[in-house]
């Protein structure tokens, strides 16, 4: 007997496996298109996956292994077409300072077990926010927060390989101390690497600049050109390596990359030592929001390009999966990269199978490829990262938000000198806290207009700032903010002292036209209110009063207590109480 | 030759010297109001003030000492008429969780010292706050979590006088801490102890529900008697002081007060130890916040009464001159209390002056009534605290909340629960964040309503509400919210997802009557919403927008790249884009 597999839990399946969606579809042109866009990104993401893992303070291989079942594990549960997992630098900073919080020594086995266990917490507390749709947590980090922490840790992650570029010795995790310890070793410099590191980074500007340009003129298709533009890192490599075997530059004191472990990734696990769980769960949760809020934005600019809808909620999955493979597979926390989504995008990329194709690249490269390594100088990986990272830096965000608003001006300079000054961690945590503050500020001190009817319509607005009809014994005022605890005291306050200084009045009409919410503070605020303009003479009236407000002051005794009205539209409120058509009211603006 | 003393500075001196204002116009009729409630608040605060001290854990003189020096600086700095000054119940056991976290044994000097240091750093807090004009920041103190935490807090301090009740040991923070600790020692109660405390109790319940009546059934006036069954405490610590002389109480076990010093206060001073001040400073924050807030309502309500009004940033300087002045003669953290300040404004109290003549009845009883007490049991304090704090513990508020609002009764619940699990600080910590998350997540998922024209008028509703007309091509959204960071990407996808299901439509109207802030993150996302409608073939516009924001909207390149227009009313869009006189609009209800 055949068990009924009823549709819903088919379409439960497709929903956490998108593969089952797009695998369906899968035919020979897309296998095709993918393959292609593969290889590209695989040339791109060799030296970069090197690069980020020496970055994040650990052995090169971590990097490859971090870009292998990542990526399988993302084709599987992923809904971006075009997304590419993998480490990438912001991450990469960080998983340094979570793991340097430990006290852990670079290098050693237990700051990469530390690195893994932090992927795995990233996975789990990703995972865990996908299965109960806690993607809009992402949304508490403002656009300025972001710019500003990914400028401020383009910085940083720049000075920080100005070290390999001089080839001395520093330390530090903000910039300020990292610039510090540069300069006192600044005496230490080895020439031969900063000729190699300073060469690889003109080059490689150069290849962004120069190269496709060049490449057009010689007869490519621009987008070809484009693409093999983004390869210019691999020659850097392979040049500056053969350079370093035919010259002994390890025998000239040039740090070199060496032994990187021939093979597979090894099968890992984590840590399960909770004291090391609850000293890296802060950063943990960092490290995933801020992986999620990057990897989102890149995957639905791609998207809506090719009007194809991400869901936020299963990436989430994806990515936590994703973070889970690096756990297992000796890599360290991985998000989706900007710059090769971009690539892989450009490159043709249909559906997620690219990444896994990616991951076969990969593959075979730590199978074969990683003994010519040995002699690569890691003044070169630095460079690379030097110049991918410089294109993170946007001042432009300070004048932008500087004309726009002081308020998200604020959060921006705040993020940018807090992560400068204190790190990675305390400046996107200050960020956030301080833009929620200041909205909240902005909250509890809403504007009041004072609005009146806009001669020949229906409409009311602001008698300051437009000609409009009043009436003397009316007194019409739209609260333009919900209103809640934060802002109840204020707005009863300034009602009252408003009706200090005006004696004819006899009712005011409070327009909630912009009142989304009337909370239990704010209710007894109007409680009180309505009892104070009584003692005084005064009608309290509401008017627009918006559905969902009004069930809620149904369900209380407010309603019978109000001494006025609850009108449908501020007109219907002003044609009832202020004889709009008996005593002429008088144009505010005259 | 005379300096020319200006207007303005007179001013500010009577800002900051509200006894300026009040002293002039002080007169004989005044003096005698002023005395009358003096004496009677002086009767009630003094077993209040041996009270308090204890449940702080600190020497009964304390609040005396609390009691005189604070209530002459507030009769300076305050603004509020009627507010009787000193210990509080809440603010002791505040001050007890927070000495008590440095490790410190109750009884010792260090002990002391801190509590003196705590009401120098709170003082310190209070009148920074008072000069900066932070008062707004005690608004995010939500009325539910005060209501929560204060019922909870009344719990736990009844909780912690039962073992002077029962004269047993007993120890802990939380409610369930002092529970489980005061079971295990249950077999050692003294019964004597049990029966002074369990008659104190079951009098003074009696004296505030039946001695009122009492005493109007024989023939005094109402407001007399209500006045004179205040000074209960005070019969029930005469008459056990005497029985415990007379039957030596102390020879069989019952815990007495002991030796009282007779004096003035000490000139004191707190530490200068930053370590301590460290471990002190959140709680004398929570501390400044939870005594401000609590003052300021009695303070307001009092105010409200006669038509007088306070300067709440002036009430933060009152308050934090009280605690200095505690924190240099012996004190411990003050604030304004409630039931002693409706006392005083009842019992007649004009101005300030009669928190200064308070002050010197209880100098006087400091002087003179000391040896007095020495024999007083200290079970029959704890029955003044009990009863006084149960009245303070309301649960209602959990019901009020459930019937008007989950989110203000989930404020509430957690406040209590966490109060009472954890303990104050982090009850009230919790609650506060808590209410600002709930507030930010209602925000970032925003209502959004589908508008159209309720007939014979100008004026749109939500179609799913009212019956109205609308226009096949034109689909009029009211965004029933701020457009913020949390929520810009939402509304975003919520447009989006509801275009797919609408082929016909040509234009978009945005309603933004309620939208008073865009900031950069929504800006962005309307560019985008822009960008992506056009796209579609469809119009984005905006009607309604209020000055404030159209005055930020002008200085960014959006309204030019905007690819529908700005209205300044919602029906002057729809004439202008649904030909409301052409092709007849449906009746979207029908």
């Amino acid at each position: 007997m055949a068990l009924p597999i009823s549709r819903p839990s088919l379409g439960a399946m497709k929903r956490y496996f998108p593969i089952l969606t797009w695998g369906a579809e899968y035919d020979r042109d897309t296998f095709v298109s993918d393959s292609v866009a593969a290889v590209i990104v695989t040339i791109m993401l060799i030296p970069q996956s090197l690069a980020y893992a020496l970055l994040a303070g650990l052995p090169a291989e971590m990097g490859l292994y971090a870009s292998i079942l990542p990526l399988v594990a993302y084709a599987i549960f992923g809904t971006s077409r075009a997304l590419a997992v993998g480490p990438v630098a912001v991450v990469s900073l960080m998983t340094a300072a979570a793991v340097g919080n430990l006290g852990l020594e670079q290098g050693t086995a237990d700051y990469a077990l530390a690195a893994i266990t932090l992927a795995f917490l990233s996975g789990a507390i990703l995972l865990t926010m996908g299965l109960f749709r806690l993607g809009f947590l992402a949304n508490f980090l403002s656009h300025p927060v972001i710019a500003g922490f990914i400028t401020a840790s383009g910085m940083i992650i720049a000075a920080s390989q100005a070290k390999h570029i001089l080839g001395v010795e520093a330390h530090g995790h903000a910039l300020f101390d990292r610039l510090g310890s540069l300069i006192s070793h600044l005496g230490d410099t080895n020439w031969i690497t900063l000729a190699v590191g300073a060469a690889s980074v003109a080059f490689l500007f150069w290849v962004r600049k120069g190269l496709k340009p060049l490449l057009v003129k010689l007869g490519l298709k621009p987008r070809l050109a484009d693409i093999l533009a983004k390869a210019g890192p691999v020659g850097a490599v392979a040049v500056t390596t053969l350079l370093s075997f035919a010259f002994d530059f390890q025998g000239r004191g040039v740090s070199i990359v060496g032994d990187v472990p021939q093979g597979l990734p090894p099968l890992t696990a984590p840590t399960f030592d909770m004291e090391v769980w609850g000293k890296l769960f802060g950063s943990a949760i960092l490290i995933s929001i801020i992986g999620f809020v990057e990897s989102i934005s890149v995957a639905q600019t791609l998207a809506a390009k090719k009007k194809q809808r991400i869901t936020p909620d299963q990436e989430l999955v994806g990515l936590g999966a994703s973070n889970i493979a690096a756990a297992v597979s000796g890599g360290y926390p991985v998000t989706g990269g900007f710059a090769r989504s971009v690539v892989n995008f450009d490159a043709g990329a249909e559906t997620p199978a690219a990444g896994a194709f990616t991951a076969i690249g990969i593959a075979l490269a730590a199978l074969l490829l990683t003994p010519l390594l040995y002699f690569l100088p890691t003044a070169t990986l630095a460079a690379t990262i030097i110049v991918a990272v410089l294109s993170l830096v946007d001042f432009g965000i300070l004048k932008r938000t500087w004309t726009y608003s002081k308020a998200d001006f604020a959060a921006v300079a705040a993020t940018i000198a807090l992560t400068l000054t204190f790190g990675v961690e305390m400046g996107v945590s200050a960020g956030v806290a301080l833009s929620i503050f200041l909205f909240l500020y902005k909250t509890s001190r809403p504007h009041i207009a004072e609005i009146g009817l806009v001669p020949g319509t229906e409409h009311f607005r602001n008698i300051d700032r437009h000609k409009v009809l009043t009436h003397p014994e009316l007194l019409s005022l739209r609260l333009d903010e919900n209103l809640y605890f934060a802002n109840a005291r204020y707005i009863e306050d300034y009602i009252l002292d408003r009706l200090d200084h005006d004696q004819p009045i006899k009712h005011v009409v409070l327009n909630c036209a912009a009142v989304n919410v009337i909370d239990l503070s704010a209710l007894e605020s109007l409680e009180e209110l309505n009892r104070r303009l009584c003692g005084m003479g005064i009608k309290l009236h509401l008017s627009e009063v918006k559905g969902p407000v009004m069930d809620r002051l149904q369900k209380t005794h407010f309603l019978e207590e109000l001494h006025g009205q609850v009108f449908l539209s501020h007109y219907g409120a002003m044609k009832a109480l202020g004889p709009v058509n008996g005593r002429r009211p008088k144009l505010a603006a005259e």
